[in-house]
This record gives structure tokens, sequence and C-alpha cells, in this order.
């Protein structure tokens, strides 16, 4: 069952676009029992039913509540339980303490669902104004970007569980055939980065574009695989703190993190449940620390994200994105670097703004621009984002401890350095 | 719908007490979804579905597995996942991670409670031998305070919720006529404390039965009410130091304590929902600490288990226990002191062995003896204690910070101090 | 260089008697540089110079204060610097940041002791009134009890340092001979516990003198020795959890604890330095739970302290106490059951008002009865204890996993009980 | 007393430079008590004889141990407790301990640093090869860097204590006359950042100077002072999460933030004691949270490093650095932009690899690579830098929370906003 691409660039966007992204919320949380969808296993973590809601709080208290007249809000309390964290909007429940709500269940979280759908459907058939549809086109690409949290997070959910039960029950099959690390080059220069202005839908923090300079690198052909990983692990990697930054060498010690998160004996705990460890399959669910360290010790380093822009700017978006059929990362034929989708990469960047940025107006302008601060950036999408929804400028962030989103290594090198020594 | 009260004197025990018992547990599961059966809102408090599963988990593993020849256990994981703190039969879940757990859901557990069902069945109807059946008698009483248990761990569950939802719709009523605190005396003089032997049902820690020599004393014929316990909070009573322990005043401190746990602006929170204090009510939900200082400040003091017990001794154990229709602690009439029933009654007495106390051999020696440190015995029930559970010797026990049981006040005091000044 | 027993008794103190005690706080403080005194090693510790001036803050407070006409405070700050916990006087420094003040430094501190001292010579010179002379003479038992805690307190702020440095260089003589463990009966009954009123000092917890019944029982002779406990190390004692009290199975696996706190390979630390480990030594510093666990696994179990005053009521105080020449903890001749001196002996018995007790009037009160709860009463008083402070009825108290005071063990049994299996 | 700028380019050093940078340690830590030098009032502060002992460490190790034939380490003890952050050279004492250890004392300390520097005297006057040499100027400007930090870290210690003592008794002068808020102008282009080789002593983290591509930029002419701040903090800046960074809010939150570190009730705690605060004179001992907050509310941002540089770049190094005799920073007559001394400036940047940057080789490549995540680069040097130590291409670094340093605040903004819209 491979889930379709939704063009959600149009202003204002079709009902059957509307549709179509808020019913594969639904499918991703169909094989997850009233249980399942209530557990916070950590605190980066919410429950499935919370994301199911927290979706729909959205399109209510920022399309149908100001721009709906007459519409009522299907549960007063509802406000407060399922905001995340816009200030603007008001109180909310502590973020830790999601998993110790109860009700509404499962169940009532559907009936919101259907309540706000319907609502939306009526607005989206009025003929909105531009800035409400805008309004509602974010709505659908926040919606997306929880359907990947939802996969993260109930992975993490399962994985806390001694008997290891799968998301869902998927023939896991071996990737393509391996090949070895190739570079691609790039001369540098005077390089643009960042989004073109009315080029589709965006989010603030891609702008504005703007110029940087760059040297001439390098970058691997494939993100690094499970195989080379284990020879890192085999290598002592995780003993030797003259591969670490400070901070790292601390995660380490303090976790006693000696591989992957869902890595056990000869297996990876994947949302196929748990599965024999494929040496060629690209490593996933490292920290940004780890991924550091590794590149230290391939005698590489991180790409930044403009050096990956740059890179990606020329090329054609092919990847492996959410697939429930498929639920593991792959590796493309030769000549597919596999930027997009399959793992997301950590960059060498910090998450900033880009020179000359401003958030959107409005409540909204907490969307991105408030957690520009101890993050690093990602790039490229992973094999649980929903097609469609990155792109070249896409760019995600997380803080460099996380380990639990889709996250893996993309290796680059200064472009004199003639071949990564091991 | 009053529940049964059941006799569990008898070796080996019927087959309708043992449904009559396991009934009642699954009863009271029925008013919960299995999102409030899963979740665990502080370390102290467990899953539903964990109390109803590991009550199940102590007949598979001490009653049917060395017993019952062929009895093959219902899932490999459970014994890891449901022993609660027996060292002796190998790992467990940790505690505080209960919540976790999302698999087996409400409805396994169901089937899991079945198989162990028709085991024990066959067991009990092939006429056990005397041993065994004083493992399923206790393993009986096990499960009625497990039922205790999931009643307060549920109040706090939903009490966690900013909808405070009610367990169980119930009409609740004022308390019958209040009426002024009287006193009644005892001599005091050497006296018996401790249960006899052969006498029914009784845990080890209510042996041996000893001797002890008390001072004449006397002892209040109602527990507190919440009316007094507003006295004492308008009095200041949570902000002078003067009046509490050391550990009380640091426990006030960094709580912010002001009242007791369910308080709040002219409501508790009960099972019932929130509902209008009612003055005449006997407070519920306080700590030890809380407990001390109250007595203090009304020149009196706790009663020692010794005190309590020598007082009870003669008098009807008559009391207001379990019944779903009715689920607040109440009053008597004038003459019904309340020892049994509606609140259990902190002692100044801290949880300790009786003089030669011996645990009982084998695992179940863990049951109480491994306890005697760090906490203070209550005695005589509560209005969610299964009725026929306890007796004039019943030993419970909690850490005296304790706030989500039914724990209430009964004053103390010399015999030669004329009356409660206040 | 022995230190000289102090007659407390006389109220009105003899100038003399003052200086007595006075004097030895700066002779235990005189081996100690400035930075020595001024370190808090864990929130139980307090540093030395705090101490110097806790103690006379306490004479200033209590006595000069309000008893000696234009007395002027050294410095305005003091009172609430040098406050522990009387809550009833005012504000105070939180006691886990004492070892973060740097000024008033340790010269001073002797500053502040020479100017009370001063004023205290002149009130006493003047004979005050009975009221008065009674806070002087709680004032040097304070002050007594303070210079044991200052001795304990630096032996852990020094166990810290790598280097291991003895708090004083002393020539450690080996244990005189050791000898087998043999058992002293008493037959039980109602016996008097508790301070005869007007027999000398005593603290108010040891009083009203009141009845218990005990049944028959037997003591060791001796206090268990370190080749004792090391036979518990061998055996596995840390690993059983069914030796332990759930709360000291905890406490191990929180601190990984294998041994009493300053044992270290084939050494222990003491106040003269890592010295070798004498098999005859009675064994110290070791917790509550510790010596819980021991007992059970050497099936006897800890004496009451009803037990304990029971046997000490008719033998003679010999013992070995605070002697700067002899830093470490004996065993006595053939006779001498070591009840007095040498290391506190943990009881069973949880620290707790005696049947009508009621604090001291005044500020005063809040020096023993507010620490009613959550510890363990200890007996006999230890090496590190000024000779006179201690008597039979003596209640000194810690919790059950405090380790760094000079807590040994005495093992009691049932008299019914034959031998001590092993 | 003014402090003497040194310089310290010719390699190898003169032992007169050695001698003078040596001197000011001493002459730094002369003001302070045994007592004062012993205490670690938080984490991130070490002890000033801690201080004291390990830049003497860094010679002896780095320098005397490899190149000096036949020297002695002083204590076989000190390499284990001065070692800082050297995974490379063993094992090392935990940080937040370091004041626990009160031996070697004040004085020891001094003999350590006698022993270590006649040592060194010999080795320098036998004409060090060029490696030597250079680890000697690296061991330098190592020990201005912690003349910077033994002053941060006993203000902080000295501001623990409710006395509120000065470091030195200083007269604070008012700040030269007040003027108001102007903008320099910059019109951006590629620009060289980054230190150039072989001219003069730099570290490692200044290089390899590079090019980046900048907007055209304004930077105002003074840094923000106690009266502007005073104006954010009366417009509500601290209750506004609009403000803030989602960090820098639970930051807020977490710690009651409302003010500079050091600011009380119409005063500010220096290293002069506490003084009136002057409305003239730069704020500092704000967190680079707080600085971002306050650049929004001010309508304006941080600069980056790279706009700072290529600000500071063809401007006169003047400025106010450490002078014991004027301890607070100050404000320059007008056409002094003050960014070199007086305050360090929080820069937007986070502290990162410049691109194609390595660490030195050997044991010193962990002084500064390791550090390059989670922190924000500081720009200019401040009253408390020793004069000479920074220079244009300098880059400090703290951790976003941290508030202990000179940290302070210049604000930037894009070229085409108008004016400083407040």
């Amino acid at each position: 069952m491979a889930t379709t691409e939704v063009s959600l660039v149009p202003v204002p966007p079709a009902v059957d676009d509307y549709r179509t992204v808020r019913d594969l919320t639904e499918v991703l949380a169909a094989p997850l029992s009233p249980e399942d969808q209530t557990v916070q296993s950590m605190p980066d973590v919410s429950p499935t039913k919370w994301h199911r809601a927290h979706v729909t709080w959205f399109f209510e208290t920022f399309v149908l509540g100001p721009n709906q007249p007459g519409y009522q809000p299907f549960h007063p309390a509802f406000g407060y339980l399922f905001n995340s964290y816009y200030e603007t909007v008001g109180e909310r429940h502590p973020r830790p303490d999601r998993g110790l709500i109860t009700r509404p269940g499962a169940a009532e979280v559907a009936d919101y669902r259907a309540h706000v759908d319907a609502a939306m459907v009526d607005l989206l058939a009025d003929g909105p104004s531009p800035e409400v549809a805008a309004l509602v086109v974010l709505g659908l690409h926040h919606e997306q970007q929880h359907q990947e949290l939802l996969l993260m997070d109930i992975q993490h959910v399962l994985s806390i569980n001694p008997m290891a039960p799968a998301y869902r029950e998927v023939e896991v099959e071996p990737v393509r055939a391996s090949r070895p690390l190739g570079w691609v080059e790039h001369p540098g220069g005077l390089v643009d980065v960042g989004a073109v202005d009315g080029d589709g839908f965006t989010f603030d923090n891609e702008h504005p574009r703007h110029r940087e300079w760059l040297e001439p690198f390098a970058v691997a052909d494939r993100p690094v695989t499970n195989g080379e990983w284990q020879d890192f692990v085999d290598d002592g990697g995780y003993q030797r703190p003259d591969l670490w930054l400070s901070d790292g060498w601390y995660w380490v010690q303090a976790r006693d993190a000696a591989a992957p998160l869902y890595w056990r004996d000869g297996t990876e705990f994947t949302l196929a449940g748990e599965v024999q460890r494929d040496p060629a399959r690209p490593v996933v669910h490292v920290s940004y620390y780890e991924a550091d360290a590794f590149a230290r010790w391939a005698d590489a380093r991180l790409p930044t994200e403009a050096e990956w822009e740059a890179l990606a700017c020329d090329r054609q978006e092919v990847g492996r994105h959410l697939d429930l059929d498929r639920l593991l990362p792959d590796v493309g034929p030769p000549g597919d670097l596999g930027l997009f989708g399959d793992v997301w990469e950590w960059t060498a960047s910090a998450y900033l703004p880009y020179p000359g940025f401003h958030p959107a107006a409005g409540a909204v302008g907490e969307y991105n621009g408030k957690f520009m601060s101890g993050q690093h950036v990602l790039r490229g999408g992973a094999c649980v984002t929903p097609a469609g929804h990155t792109r070249r400028t896409y760019r995600n962030f997380f803080p460099p401890a996380a380990q639990w989103a889709y996250s893996g290594v993309r290796l680059a090198r200064d472009a004199d350095k003639q071949e990564l020594a091991r």
C-alpha cells in the first residue's frame, strides 16, 4: 500500500487534498489499540491520540475559530489539552504529562476530528480568502509533520515493551546490492541558499533566499550503512573520547551509549518489529553526537546545510518516502545519491535564522523561529516522511542528543582530501 | 449495587468464593476504558490492567505453576511484566515504568484472567492440599487488597485530568447529622495485641499475639471531619512550622501543600467526580505528616496501634465498606465509633515487626516483612475496602508522605487530658 | 591525650566546666586548616567552622540575647548564618549551602567564640537564674553533640580526598584479644524505660519514664566485628535481596553498596587515615539497613531500645569514649559488654515519642521532638562521643540510610533461640 | 594599580614575560583567604586555588614532563586533581567536586607554583625548541584565560554570601557621560574572517582564515546599558514569551529569571561589592537568551561573529581591560565603539568550526575543538580580561544559559532598517 503524494501548492487547497492528508493520519493510527495511542514513553514522545487531536486543534484554533462564523468548539477543555507550544493562544497542558490523560480516548478523538473536518469542508467549499487558505495549507503541512512524528513516537513506545511488538507486520526485504562509497565534488563559490518566494508552499524558516560562500567540497554518494557503523563500533568508536565532542562524550557516558538507539544483539527494532540488521541498509536513529564522532573516525566531516543544498539544487527529487508496505530505509541504484527520503541527514549547521529572517506574523510565527537555538539542521526527508512533504530547501531540526528521529549520516570532506581513509 | 461480603475463612475455599472475589475485580474495572486502564499517573500508582494481570499472575506463579501438573503459562513474558516485588521468583519490569506498557491491552488481560481462572477452578475442584488451599486463600486476600488499590489508583489517574471525570456517576448524599466530638476512655494496663492463631485468615504481620503495656488513654468517638480540617486550614495550619514534624515541614514546603490531596476550591475530587465538600464528612487523603500536625494543633495526638486495637477488641465490627453506589466515607450514628470502614486511621506507630515475628516461608515471605521500615500503620479499613477483608488486628501501612490512600484521622489523648482544647 | 570527663549535672555550671567544654571544641578543630574547616562534602555534613559558630550562636541566641542586658550580638548576619533548624527564631541559611560560605573564616569564628565566651563568663559569674542555668547546661550538652558531629563530618570531608589525609596522625594499636561471641540473657517482664526526673541532666526525649512489657531475650556480649562483617560480605550478603528490607535493597542498588562506608581494599579510612582493617575491631559506619540485613543473615535480630536499656540499667557505665590518642573503636576484656562507648548500636526501634512525651517549652522545644519520624534509635555512645555525655537512657537517632555516624551492630535474639547459627 | 599589557608574541617568550603572567595570577588571588579559595559555588565555578594549581599543572604536564629531563612532579596525585578536561592525559577528578578538596591548601598550591616556576625558568633559560616554546606561549595564554575565570568565579562565590563581601574595595566612579545609541553601517560583501597565519599568537579555533558573504548591516556604536535594560524589565520583558526563544522561555520559568544575574534592588553585585546601579554603565552578566530577547524587544538583533569581525577589522583595539583599580565596565567617549574590553558581546553565531578547521595535534588539540557544540560565540573582551589577551579574531564561547561571564549586548540590524524603534 503506497501512499499517494499530494501536491499542496494550490491556494486554496481542494477539499480532496484536505481529505487525503487528514485520512492518512487515521490510516497511520489504524493499527494501534487505544492503549497504544495513550502512552508517552519519554518526554519527547507524544501519544498517538494526542497527535490526532493536536493537528485537529490547529485547524480549529487558527482557521475555524477566527474565520468560520458560528463555529462551536468541540469541547471547551481541548484548547488547553491540545495546544502544543503556542504561548500566544493561551495556557496549555504540560508536555511531559501528555501520557497521563486518558480522556478523551481514541474514539472521542475520532469524533473530534469528524466535527472539525465537517466545518473545514464547509469552509473550503465557501472559497476562503487567500489568508485563510494559506493557513489551511500550513495546517496540512503541519499534519504531515505530525504523521512522521506519530510514527517515530509509536516506534519508541513499542520499543519499550519487552515483547517488542511490531507497529505493522511487513515483509522486510534486503537492501538492493550494496555498493562502495563514492564521492561527488562541488566547486564551491557564491551560492544561493533558501527558498524562492512564490514558488509553492515553504516554511518561513527557509527564507529569505540569500547568498553564502562555499569552499570546494565533496559529499558521499550514499548514506553511511549499518555495516560501516558496525566497523565503527568494533573499532571502539564508543570508547574513544578523542572522537567525540565534549558534550557528546558526556552523553555517551551518561547513557552508556554503545550503538544506535534501536540496535540489539544482531537485530534492530523497527516499525516492522525486531528484524535482522542488514549491513547494506542505511544506519538510522543516531544522534548528532554519534554522527559527528563517526565522521571524525572516518576522517571526514558532516556537510553544512548550505553544502547539502548546493549539491541538491540541481538534482531530481527522487527518493523513498512513507510507504506502509516498506517501513525501512533503503539505498538507491548507482547514480541515485539518496538525498531525498530514506534517512534524514545530520548537517554540521546549527539551526539558526537565515540572514534577514523574520517569522510569520501572528500565532503561527511561533511555528519555527523560536526553536532556533540548541539544535542542528537535518536535510532530505526519510522513509517515514509523507511523499511530497519535503523539498531541497526544507530544514528539519533536532537537538544534538536526539536519536528517535529517522536520522542518518552522509559524509562530506574538503575537496583537497583525496579519499576517505579508514 | 452493594458488594457482598465474602467469608474467606474456610480452607479450601469454595469455587464460588473464588469466583466472587475474582469477579469483583472485573466489576470494578468495568467503568474504565482501555485508555483509563493503561496510565500510571505517579510511581505509586499502577495501571488498572496491571492490577488485573498481577493478581492473576499471583495465582499462576504461586499456585498453578508449582502445583497444577501440565499447567501452561499464558504468555512467557507475563512473569516478567506482572511480578510486583518478589525477588525470589525472578527479574521484573521496573515499577515506575508500568504505565509505558501498552500490550497486553485490557482485552488480552481479560483472556489471561479467564485462562488462569479455568485452571484454578479445576484445581479447586480437585481438592487441593491444605498448603495449596492456604495459598489460594492468600491469593484472594491479595486480590482484595488490589481491589482497593485499583480504586485509589484510578482516582489519582482521573484526578490528573483537567476535565475531572468521575470513575462512576453516583448520587452523593449528605453525611448523616453531624455530631460534636466525644471521647471514649480506656484504662490501659497489660493488653494482648495481635491475631490469635487458628482463628481464620490473617496475615503474617499480625503475629505473634503478644502483650503490651498501655497507660490510660482516650480516643475520639468519630474521625476528624472536613469541617474541622477547614478550621485547621483557616487557622494557618499549613503555615506554622511549630505544628509539624521536621520531615513534615519539608514535605509541606516542597509540595506547597495547603490542603488534603483532592481538595479544590470548595469541592473535593472523589471517585464520583468533583463534589461539594461536606463539612460533616470524614476528612480523607491526608498524609501522616498532616494527621500528626492536625493532632498537635488540636492539642491531641494520634493513637498507637496497640491503643487502637485495645479499644477495638471488644467492639462489633460494623462499618461502611466498598459499595459502588456509595463511594465516599460517612459517619455512623451516635454510638458507632466508625472504627471499621469509611477511612483508614493513621496511628502513631511505625510499621515494625511484632516481638517474635517471623515472615512466612518461601516467596510469600516477601509479602509483608520486608516493608517494615519507613512506614506508619493505619487501622480499620475504608469505604473502598472490600467488606470482610479487614479485622481488628489488621495492619495496613503507608509511607508518611502518602496521601492517595483513603487515610483519615482519629484523635487520641492521654487520659489525664480533660478535653480537646482548641 | 585523654579528654577529661566533665560532670554537667550541677546547676548552675561552674565557669570551669563551661570553659572545659568550650575549649574541647577548639582542641578538636586545631589540626584542621581553614580550607578543611570550610567544606561540606554532602548535605548531612556541616563545615567545622560552622559547627564552631553554631554552638556559639546557641549561647548567644538562647542565653545571652534574652538574659544578658546590654549584650551586643557579634554580627547581625550570624543569626541567619548559624541557625541550624530553629524555625521559632527566624529565617536561616539553607543547610545544603553551608559549605558555600567563605566568610566569616575560621579565624573570625574564633573571634566570635571569644566574644560570646566573655559575655557568658560574666553571666555565669553573676549567678544566673535556674532557668537560665538550665539553658547553659543544655548549651554545653549541645556543644558536646556537635563535637562528635564535627569529627564525623571532617572524617567524611577528608575521605573524599583521593590523597586520604588523616585528621590526626595516631599510632593505631591492634584490638585486644579477639573473643567469640557470647550471649547475655534477660527474663523480660514489665520494665521501666526512660530517665528519672531530677536525676541530673537529661534530654526531653528520654522522658517520661514509663513501663514496657518485654518477652525474654538475649543480647550479644560484644559488638559485631570487622571479621564477622567480612564473612557476611564473602557470603554474598550484599547480593541477596532476601536478607534486606525492601527500602534497604533499593539503597544497596542505588549506591552499589558492597561494604561499610569507609572500607577500602583491605583497609578502612579512619580519623587516623587509611589503616589496615583489624578483624577483631568492631565494625562501624554501617547503615540501619546493613545492620538489619547482617542480623537476618546471622539468624538474629537487632535489640529494641527497651531491651537495650533493660540490659544496661544495672551495668556500670564503663566504655571507651573520645580520646584524641585513640580514635578507633575497641573491644573490652571478657565481662565488659561494651555497651557504652566504642560504637553506637542500631536498635530495631523507630525514633518515636515515649508515651506522654511533651517537648520542652519555647524554641528549645524544637531540639528533639520534631525529628521523631523516619529515624531509628541508636544507643550507647562511641569512641568519638565526649566522655560523660551519654547515659543509659540516652537516645541517639539517625535515618536508616545514614552511614557516616559511628554506628555499629549488637545482635539480639528471642530467648528461646538456642544459639547463633551461622 | 593598572596591570601591564604583555606581548606574548615572541617565541620563545622571555623569562620576564613568563614571570609577569604568572605573577598576575598570584596578585589576583592575594585578596582572598584560604576559605575563599576553596569553595565552588556552582558546577561551572572552580575554586581559586584550583585555578592556581591547574594552570601550573598545564606547564608541568605539557611542557616540563615531556621536555625537561629529570623533572620531578611536585606530587603524584596532582595530575589527577588538576587535570581539567584532557582525556588524552588520563583520569581526572570530577569537575563538580572541585570544591570538596581541602588539601592541598592555598599555601601548598603556592609551593607547587614555585616548584614549577623554578623548573620553567631553567627551561626557558636553556632556549627551548620552537615546539616547546609554542607550548609555553600557549600555557601563558591559557593562564590569562584562567585569570579572567578566577575573577568571574570568585565573584559568584562571594555573591552567594548574604553579607555580600567585596573582592576588593575600590572606589566606583560613575560612567562617563551617557550618550544616545547610534549606528555604524557596513556595506557587506565578501569578507575575510579568521586569523592570518604567522601573525602572532592565535588559538586554533581562529583558523583557517576564510571568506564569508555578508549582506549590508549596521551595528550599534556602544553596548546596551543598565538603563536600557531597566526599560526592558519595566516593559515586562521577562513576562512576554513572544520575545524569547523557546529554550530561553523555559530558562526564564525554571529560574524565575527577572533581571541580570547580579542585579539586586537598585544595586548590582560586583567585584567591588554591592554598588548603586549606574544607568549609563553597560549591562553585564546576561545570558544569550536574555541578549536575544532584549534585541527582539528593541526591534533589532545580535550581530553574527563575521559581522562583528568585519566591523572590527579596521578599528584600533582600544578598550578597558583588567585593572584592579577599576573593576566595572565603562563606556568610552563618542567615537569609541567599545568593541574591545568592558563587556564581552554575545553574537548570534553558534560556536562551530570554521570551514577547513583542524584542531592542533596532540593533547592540546582538546583545547578548543571539542567544545564546538551547544555554545555561542562572544567577541571583544571585558574589563576582567588581561590586557593584550584578545584580538579582533578572538572567539570566546559560553552556553546560552551562562550569566556569570562578563557578557553584555551589542545590537545589530539589517541595513535597510531605518532606526531602532522602541
